[in-house]
């Protein structure tokens, strides 16, 4: 197993000089997955959890629709590679794999059909109480130790509405929440009704990775951007912003935000 | 012209209560690159400056050399499209176009070939005092408008030792480098012996995009990764991180920061 960090000598300067130390640096590994023997994307990430990685970036493209379509996964993360192998009925699909460079340079700007919104749009009735959103977000500042420790990566997580079920880190914020999808989809862990957090800001894609699989509430300590604001909309998700102490923004579906008499208490 | 920011209406959570709040959104754009009037790539950016973000992605991915090759940019802002002619020596290249699918997709793992990294390799003897770096910092910080406002951008900045050349912002830290690449190639500003300034983590694919125009200098208030600090080693790029206040870390080619007496004064 591959260290996700790595004690590096820097050259420290301060007021009281110029010194020699030993920091701590987040890891960055380019990682290939291949897909039915066929090289698809590099990606740069973290080097952890590259089947979650792997399988959860396969099915935010799209590629895979759940667990029973991946065949074999075999991780050689020295040489940092991924391969997967599908079921027949996915292999060789070439509108498929047209999508993914589409999608993967282009980061979905063909996604935004009307049908495809309507495809992934979230059905839930699932509501959290502000304050629960607070207490999750504080339990998720203090799992995200890499970041302490390098300032180097993003976190995210999923959640019910009292605690933190699967965590990850990676310095690519969509592929921390790939990491999170990924382990979902291979251990069965139910994604409908939940709630992602992440430390990242909220564009388009990250919008799009959410919905896709039932996620109703979606939740950062930073900014969202206008896109994000209106796919979440069009998408039917709830999206919280700017998290901070006992604070935050709702900027769409606040319905599923429950404060009592207009209050977060 | 589309505002970089828009107003949106938001659902304001604190201990006081909820109420709605106008707030400033950054806005984000698709924009398609077509190059030659072919279909290159589709980037997730600030509606600002399409003209220059797409002449310095052009550059960044090799796909120009500079400003001869640019024959004629058409920027459709409303619809998101930059329509980009080169000459002909540069059309219906299919091994470059091939480049930049493996290159904008998977960001450049394929480049770190010995080669690859000796044909970019910076070669500069300017140095710069570490407190012209803090004072630089100190300026890029002021100007940093949008982030204040919305919380949701990136800045760079092209410097001299002594002052902020060329500055931009862009919801994507990649982005915000490229435009400013972009400014540099259209405006005839020279980039070797300059000094660029990012607000974004400084990964491998930053290090590139730095070191092909020939800035021998690149700082960051944020942390680099472990391939980051490598690429900046190999490429001879001086690599300065966690600018904070008067304290700073130097990773690589430490020789350009000068201190006196070992001191940053």
């Amino acid at each position: 197993m591959i260290d996700r960090v790595e004690k590096l000598t820097v050259e420290r300067v301060t007021r009281e000089g110029r010194r020699d130390n030993e920091e701590l640096i987040t890891r960055e590994l380019p990682v290939t997955i291949i897909l039915n023997d066929r090289e698809l994307v590099t990606l740069l990430c973290s080097p952890s959890d590259l089947n979650y990685l792997a399988v959860g970036f396969l099915s935010s493209e799209g590629l895979i629709k759940g667990k029973n379509d991946v065949r074999k996964i075999i991780v050689d993360q020295q040489r940092g590679v991924v391969r997967v192998q599908t079921g027949d009925s996915l292999k060789d699909n070439e509108l498929l794999f047209k999508r993914l460079i589409t999608s993967g340079c282009g980061r979905g700007a063909s996604f935004y059909s009307p049908a495809d919104v309507e495809q992934v749009r979230v059905q839930s009735a699932t509501t959290v109480p502000a304050a629960g959103v607070f207490s999750l977000v504080r339990e998720f500042q203090h799992r995200s130790e890499i970041y302490r420790a390098t300032g180097g990566v993003h976190s995210a997580a999923l959640c019910d509405t009292r605690s933190i079920l699967v965590f990850n880190e990676d310095i690519g914020r969509h592929n921390a929440i790939d990491k999170i999808l990924g382990e979902c989809i291979l251990k069965d862990i139910p994604t409908a009704d939940r709630i992602m957090i992440t430390s990242g800001r909220i564009s388009s894609e990250i919008l799009l990775k959410v919905a896709r699989p039932g996620i109703p509430i979606l939740v950062s300590k930073s900014a969202p951007t206008t896109l994000g604001v209106k796919l979440a909309a069009d998408l039917g998700v709830t999206l919280v912003g700017f998290v901070r102490g006992e604070r935050m923004n709702i900027y769409t579906n606040g319905w599923r935000i429950t404060t009592s008499n207009g209050t977060s208490e």
